[in-house]
């Protein structure tokens, strides 16, 4: 998998300076810190250029805190928790030095904000009620180091809304569409702007919304070209893969 | 069910005009003729305003046949024939005046069209394949003596499109918005104008659109007020609603 | 969008009334108001011929207050606001003067009620449980100057209770049909009147209903011609709907 | 399972006139003769009242023949064929004596039709494809030793229609409802009657009527008591129960 | 719909004991009593042979009360009222003579059992987790005059605890076969025994049985013969209909 | 079902030591008590291997208290309760010797474990929030008498966690993959190793994974061979079948 | 992944007999041949202990031709095609030693079965119409070196057909349990006996059971123990599973 | 939406070189012709960077010819047909060079490649059955002006295959995952890489991948960041959406 690291390692048995059983060994290390309930990524922010972030669901704020503990041994920054439960929040403030976001619920833990991407990303939202998603998008892309405009409450049914912001939208260099109900929302900017669309389904709406299964289908069957989707509610997902894309552009200098 | 009705015969009973076991048949006699495979509604031009429609799939071409029959020998006209085979169009071509669209499947016995409605349909269609669907609601409209101006292939993935023809819009009394994949024409069309909208989700598409369950949830989540849906596909069923709005607003003179 | 007002601008520049720039400015102009998580449009009332209507689900008592405010501003009344929860509600009514219907949800800012149209909505429910879906409509209805007739608990299983009220159906311009579990009640008035017929599934019900699934899909596919479908549980969109055709048939003197 | 015979058995082991390994033999015995890709049941006629069924999809003409002359070989008659398809009818046709419906697809050996049960079953549908499906559940009651009225296209689009055939209902000890689109026919009819009702949803209509099931959940749904449903197209199943339940009520004399 | 009423009404005017204004207001007043948010049906006692049944869920503690009163007020007795809350029961047992059953959530007002039929009604349970329901059903059946035969915990993982009561279910008239998860008992009882099966899904499980739809499906798709299906936890429905079907037999003398 | 039983039973009669009647009643008597609300199998230990098994949801504290102690008068040791709640278990735990496992939610009664197959299974899963259901599997497999090995957060997203560890899995007799979201670990540990898999799907996770149906549909179309699947969230079940399975391999000695 | 090669490749550096380039390029260097459109893999044999298998559907006769030519190369024998069209089997029979079952659509080049695994596979199915699935499996396990004992139609709904062969099932290694429509088949077998059962959803049926999904969830809330599912139609995935679980009890001596 | 063309516009006015209804009339006037039944937007190439894209199916051989021939007539090149049937293909080859690729059904008019972006895309595919989607996605960032390097048949099931290839995805600088069954490539593919990844799901599998559905879902919730998914079998909208995303790191020069 690390082509170079692996012949380095053949380097220096040939070399001499290194036995077959301790090459092996160092082979097989992982980079990684096993808890038994978790494995901590410790390669992650060399590998993937981003720090860990921890899906916050599902995990006790005994777990939580270990893995951020073994994280910050290592002089981890910006550790992006999302899905915080406000009582997980309280537990974790006790002990770091975290910055909250109720409505997102997105934990930062040593937050070291940096520009490092030249471009903009735009998060837009079809209604008010879809903003808690594109906060944890916005929240994510600008820990990532990114700008981001908010571009809120434009959805189709008052298109007028839409239509009067064109300007910021054609300055975007990707754009995060978070939309509920029938989502139409991704494939009306998709249809104005020529550059990639990440749509964010959102549960928001009821009946045959099916949780968001309605803005999920229409979204995917997106007639605009430049579309792509990722699972419903999921802010974090699109502000992460927006940040990856921004950052193709070049960076801030 | 139909109280002018009885009240006249139990008056003819009153008067002596009737006696009691006549008037028991009478109010029991149906206004229709049992075919045994069919029942045939001859009271519905009457009760309903509107001829009798019959849906042509899954009957053979000689129970059409014995259908149309009867209704000629009540001198019908414009009896439409939906989802009508082309083998079955033509056998009835044989036997009777038809007029036969290949496109949308519609058939017409004995058309005598006149306008009888002062408003204008819009029916406007997403991209090129919904427009089968779409011709299946305005040549229904057109029967039932509605104008109807047709607005094919301005889906909101070209939104400038749509937006270049609001005037012909803001004209209609009624619209018709048939469009598969995502569906948000209707939407956007909602957003646009304050007259109903009448959504027509088409099976246009692939994948996830499953069979217009895509187009049909987005409808259905519309966040434009006014909107309302038919079944998938229903072409007729827009068409006919949309006539029967239209006429509310007032008769051709 | 708005072609006399945008050749109206065009004029005054060519009079020399008014600069290039300024025009511009003019032409961009939105005709709503930014609240940052809500943009408010006040040129609704005029452009689709009704107020505002705010979605209360989702929007906490603070964005609520922000948004009636705006409107209050521009001397709005008869402000609808749908799924208010009760707490919002109570929130609201110590600072504006609101009129909140628990059962259904809806509360109304300055309600200001006048009949404009001239015709009846009828609206009908399944059972005593689908009443707060049909009161939604219902009360929707009115606010927008409609006469309502509540014909509540003649489903079809006591197919007598729906036909002992036939004559209150066939005077309706536009009958709501609210229900629930197998959503018969839609079809078979739908096949007894020649009016429109908007038929609103409810998630009344239990096990293969599915949430309203069944309703839904079983009103989708009614076999009565002059049937359409809104969202489930959207009595809003019913009554706003009714309203729409209703007008259609000329205003009250 | 059949402890009379157990019993019988064990009795004459004690009396000396069986031994013990035979009585084992005999106690394992099984009913039913084993072809390899069948193994057809001899004793269902006693242990049920009926002739063994044959479900004719996905057998070959060959498997058809095998299983057939295995029951002839013991006097069988009356045995069901369902879904069986034309060539293989005609197979059959050349070796036994056999009566083919092509509608329903349905076929029977050795035909000995005879009145076994008093009352009536009907059998209703909604429309006019439907009757294939009402044909498979008519001639496998009819086979069956009952006594069958047929009411066809009755659905509740002209509800007229029907109401206008209660008294046939009304005599009727079990009815078989059969429907697709909406399905509302069998929540109509169980409000009307107060004997058992046996719906079968069917694959009649399109788009969101999803190949029956509308029509299925509309039935499960019924909130009139006294419906139960059988699966989507499922004529026979529905005429076996009919009979079934029609022999409760005594047998013809 | 009353032939026999409409009929002798008419002789009436005929014989000059009626004027025609009466005697349309005669056939036009509708057996039910009108409490705006119900219909209360009179007559259903005697159309349907039995009293009118309450679905408790969605109603609130006044509606309950005033359609008990309005029955009571017609000497009604064995009012049924189904998924009645604790609450409401409480609120009810302070006003009339009531039967609660916690585990089925059955209330039953003058409660004046009377064995009417003369068969049994056996009422199986997969598991002990389904009870409930089953009782729901056995409630039901009891009150409209059954003999009902318990069977509880006979699911097919276990199958030599069926096989061991084949007797019972052999003596049944009809049976109730209760189960939830893969919901297999209703096939394995429709094959053992020769008399009407009624399968109720239920929602036990978890994970894939979506609710209890893996059960229901898996009835609707029986192959053996004799089994329809109500809706998912349909107790009562099951109840009902075994009932009907129960009196078809014969009545206890 | 039991033929040796049967044959010596016959024998008896035969032989003279036996009647008939007691003949027939000890053949009809089942090895299991009847508590009404449930049937305890106390031949399921020597039929399957392996104890009872209580399922624990939807059972009341006193139900579970009457089934144990039915048990625990033919000295069952290692009764297994899943699914059982807190209070559930504090309620046994005042009357048995019980250890209860908070996470899994498992019980055990009179644990007595020992160590009886040969091989080792081991229990992998994607994430942290995957360990209930793996821990349920982890201890059902080690009270019937198993060698278990933890692998925890293995998930995809991070393949090197996971191929750091093949030399665990490869000496695996069988592997348990426990994963919710994509479920691709299921695949990928089968593409790996040449033992059998049983895949886990978990409802971890939000929005489309609807409640573990992406995982269960992954796991199903798994293109690894050797992959078999069980209900979302039955660690149970995946825990008894591993055990099954590792038993065939031999026993510990 | 092959530590015992990797340690082996270093080894060899360290004693000078190989550069540590070229070491890498061992290590590098893919067990596979790639054909551009098909990478075959030579050392599955090896690593899974069978032969590679390859899926018929969707490849063309000269992709199956090429790919097997590759295989071929390398002394395989006993490659297995599943779901190979008749088209495709005819051309592959010209150019290679081919059996080819026309029923299961399994071809298997130079077959040179030779029964490895001392157990015995049990293959049952619920009707007829399962067999084509039912030999699928069976081929694979006899080809994968398995004694296969077939037990066709004894299916649940004549119960008795599959109390007669209990000791046919007792005496498997491992079972399984093909079955359509309900799919009870697996927890019955999975009740009666004590070794794992596979099941195998089918597609059988028609109507509700939604092309194999009822058979699918009624099998994976199968309330029986020790069984776990294959994807509807999978016979192929269940033999190939039951040879691997077979062999583990020991080889054929 | 363009404000520099209004600005512009307006600017004439105020200069006298241009009247307010002709300036009216220009700003009207829409960048596309009307062909009836499609408005083909010579405009976009501009707008949104490229051609015109037509998707092909649902539009016979004279629609496509008479909206190639309107874009011929303004010289544009590598016209994109997508979903193009053979019958079609030869018809348009008549009379316009066309190259047409039967595999993935593109047909490209006037192609004129020229390399225009400086990453590369990588195309993987998890089996062969992909191949005809992955290729739609090739050709169409090929015509777009990309360097594309094909990766196919590197399922997970053989994950040693995707391993040896780590380099190749390392270099990539957008990546498409093209995958049917279970869709893990885009999860195994996003945890080894740090770019985005467009997930394709394709219909290949059968039984519960219900059409691609399986792999949809399972890209949807894969746990890997950086991962985006297109409808079921798009790959045309996953080779465009790649080539918008290869083209923002820059140009080829």
């Amino acid at each position: 998998m690390e082509s170079q690291h692996i012949l380095s390692v053949l380097q220096q048995i040939e070399d001499g300076t290194l036995d077959a059983q301790t090459a092996y060994e160092q082979l097989k290390i992982s980079p990684f810190e096993d808890l038994g309930y978790a494995k901590v990524d410790h390669h992650r922010g060399i590998r993937q250029g981003v720090q860990e972030v921890i899906y916050g669901a599902g995990k006790t704020a005994e777990q939580l805190e270990g893995i951020i503990q073994s994280m910050l041994s290592r002089q981890a920054t910006n550790i992006l928790i999302t899905r915080l439960s406000q009582e997980n929040a309280a537990h974790l403030a006790e002990r770091f030095s975290i910055t909250y976001d109720k409505l997102s619920r997105i934990g930062i833990i040593e937050r070291r904000e940096k520009l490092t991407a030249s471009g903009t990303i735009v998060i837009a939202t079809g209604g008010t009620s879809d903003i808690p998603i594109a906060e944890e998008a916005a929240l994510t892309a600008e820990v990532l180091g990114n700008k981001v405009n908010r571009l809120y409450d434009v959805g189709v049914a008052g298109i007028h809304r839409l239509l009067s912001h064109v300007e910021i939208l054609s300055q975007a260099t990707v754009i995060v569409a978070v939309a509920g109900m029938e989502g139409a929302l991704a494939s009306v900017i998709g249809g104005l702007c020529d550059c990639p669309v990440i749509a964010v389904p959102t549960s928001v709406g009821y009946g045959a919304n099916f949780q968001g299964l309605s803005a999920l289908l229409s979204m995917l069957n997106s007639c605009a070209s430049g579309v792509s989707v990722v699972n419903i509610d999921n802010g974090f997902g699109a502000g992460y893969l927006a940040s990856m894309i921004n950052h193709i552009g070049g960076n801030e200098r």
